[in-house]
């Protein structure tokens, strides 16, 4: 079994200027969690005033409906007491491999970054005992700033978030420029850091390569991958960035290697449209317009 | 130096409504040519009744650009007298490994459709001494009138027209359901018929998977590809198929993998805009969209 982790409600929806109502995101949720969805990263308690978007996420996390675990980013102990003041235990942290992608992005240099995790951990590990912390690394391969990240720069800081404590490093191909002969280079360095099961892989299809990269990264022992619906999300601080990996494309492309996700991906191409109504964005998934197309043409018959 | 064989000009315009010039259509070659194209499909004398859009084939061969080598579909003995009365002697001939497929495509079974490819063959090498046949072998993963197609079967399809003379065969995934698995099935059983020098992939992206299939078919040696600017064109008669894979997405992902082509990734993104412009249609291709952005957020600064 792959783990597919939807990303799309938090890091989909956090640059969308268009406000997507409480009720629209929790519609999305419950579909989301309906086609077999079973990790979903559904907020985050970062400032409303930097990400108006995610504002309601106190309203909403007590709402959410059962079965999928959930997730929400939280930036800082701040952000942690909000989380936890509405129950949730299962947050994640954000850092990157590139100094001048953290000094744009978070304001912060890296190491400025870690330290402010280590009181977040620890929050969060004192508040439950069924805690969970997840550590984003952004630019893993390359920066929108300051070019070609290299992977001894890279395995550096995922060996610092993993000393701090994380349950798992989510390593993000934030620009979506990595192709495999990089994947797995940087691969076989984390894996001489940590066990597989401490990896996830966040591609963006930005040029395309998502889903060869998640080929590469699953050829040496990589289960879990960072997807978001309908390809929901880019990075608002990289110029040119597209967005996420689409979980549709992700979803098609593990079940025809004869994998299982738990997923059913007719439902998940019907997950995202009401929200891409909303957002007044069509579909860019491959898989979810092939799917879609598919149905239409079934009806037509 | 992998080959990249674009296959737009005939490929991505033959089931386009929208007639384009001839004018338009030399333009869209010559940029491709500037781009570093050097292997284009560039129309197909199948009977203008049938494909009114490449109607003017007689008419754009003796104008094509200088530099890259040029080939034409052609479907019959009809179709290569027509190409070689303007001195076209680099040919495609068409069929695919269902028998479904065949019948409601070009109305033949397969062994029709190789039986008359015999003279084709002939012909053409009696024509010319610089000769070059291409046999296209569609629907080789799958059918979207009868499903999955055995290796078996693709392979039988494959040998025979390797027994014909064709001098390569390029394997389609017409309806672009496949994924690296098969892919790697089906090259295995391909190179213990003949090298790696008479196999072309000819992936569709329909549902995400052509760049990690490329991956799979390079790893096992394969170095010819087909595709079309801007992922132009798909199949009429296959029910919900995408586009071919885009020569931007498939350039970007070879240069990233640190091989070269000797095309210009930022040239080859400008190659299709007006023809798109003329189709009503906007870009789709991952990396061109990515490079275009890349050039306005440029021009911005």
């Amino acid at each position: 079994m792959i783990r597919v982790i939807e990303v799309g409600p938090r890091d989909g929806l956090q640059n969308e200027k268009t406000p997507i109502s409480t009720e629209l995101k929790l519609d999305f949720i419950a579909k989301l969690a309906h086609a077999g969805l079973k990790e979903i990263e559904a907020t985050s308690f970062v400032s409303p005033k930097w990400v108006p978007q995610l504002g309601d996420a106190a309203e909403l996390w007590p709402q959410l409906p059962e079965g999928p675990r959930y997730s929400a980013l939280v930036p800082n102990v701040k952000g942690l007491e909000r989380a936890i003041s509405v129950g949730c235990h299962r947050v994640a942290v954000f850092t990157a491999a590139s100094e001048a992608f953290t000094l744009r992005n978070i304001n912060m240099t890296i190491q400025q970054s870690l330290d402010g995790f280590k009181d977040v951990v620890e929050g969060v590990r004192a508040a439950a005992s069924q805690s969970f912390v997840r550590g984003y690394l952004s630019t893993a391969f390359e920066c929108p700033f300051s070019g070609r990240v290299s992977v001894v720069d890279a395995a550096r800081v995922a060996e610092s978030l993993l000393e701090l404590g994380v349950d798992e490093v989510s390593v993000g191909d934030t620009i979506g420029v990595a192709s495999p002969r990089e994947v797995r280079e940087l691969t076989s360095a984390l894996l001489s850091l940590a066990p597989a099961s401490k990896w996830v892989y966040h591609f963006h299809d930005t040029r395309g390569t998502a889903i060869a990269n998640t080929a590469a990264a699953l050829e040496l022992g990589i289960t879990a991958f960072d997807s978001a619906a309908a390809g929901l999300g880019g990075c608002p601080y990289a110029p040119g960035a597209g967005g996420n990996l689409a979980t549709e494309d992700l979803v098609y492309f593990l079940h025809r290697e004869g994998l299982e996700t738990g997923i059913n991906g007719e439902a998940l191409a019907q997950a995202s449209l009401e929200i891409l109504k909303a957002l007044g964005k069509p579909p860019v998934s491959r898989a979810q317009l092939a799917s879609l197309a598919s149905c239409a043409s079934s009806q037509m018959q």
